[in-house]
């Protein structure tokens, strides 16, 4: 079982290194944290890794921790900023594990009482809509 | 916001203090790893911290650290124990987030190419076939 090599065209890796724009929600040495731009509800959001890993198999493990720190301070935030009733994690391993850009990300996915998830890249935000939503994680993290 | 306080008449946390049994995968200081009852694919299992924590709300820090070294170090076996293809990882908090027991813990769901993974709750597994998974992740995990 190998996991293939890491490919740096990936989106993410775009990103990361600033070709490709991204709303940006928080970043510190080890992580960054966007807006997904086909959320599945109101805030979703990804955390990312800044040294290139392509999913769970490959990242070196203070990479993941810092991944984790992150996604918890994050999942606190989102769900004070949006008043939401929860949240739901989700990171996705290879094509057959639902990946699909290879660059490990963790999904934050805010959740509010009798509403259901969208499908993946169901709908495509609007720009303005994701950035007033990062401000407002930005807020709660702030607080 | 706030995290409504740790119930210890949960069902892990009687596992977790040996009033109910489960079928252990792995165990160290801070983590336990069982087979869900209720698989959503062969070999789904559930990574657990051992200090009591409801959710990514709550949970210290470094328990969470914990859990993901954990949660990496199985999902690498049982990618290896059943030849998968992917693995999805999902963690609930709150029953908004799709939590159902109020005791902290990570999903590793093992994926193959063109099968969906079952619904929750759908299918109790038989105890034998449990066991035998489990040992096929001890197995992999000794390599």
């Amino acid at each position: 079982m190998t996991t293939p090599v890491y490919d740096d065209q990936n989106i993410f890796a775009k990103i990361l290194r600033g070709d490709m724009p991204c709303v940006k929600v928080y970043e510190d040495d080890d992580t960054l944290v966007m807006m997904d731009i086909f959320p599945r509800s109101q805030g979703h959001c990804l955390v990312l890794p800044k040294a290139p890993a392509r999913n769970i198999f490959d990242i070196e493990t203070p990479m993941l921790e810092a991944v984790i720190r992150t996604t918890q301070k994050i999942a606190i935030a989102a769900r004070a900023a949006f008043g939401a009733d929860g949240i739901s994690i989700a990171q996705s391993n290879e094509a057959a594990g639902n990946q699909e850009v290879f660059h490990l990300h963790v999904h934050i996915i805010p959740r509010f009482e009798g509403v259901s998830m969208a499908r993946p890249a169901a709908n495509m935000e609007d720009g303005d809509v994701l950035k007033a939503n990062a401000e407002k994680i930005k807020q709660a993290l702030a607080q």
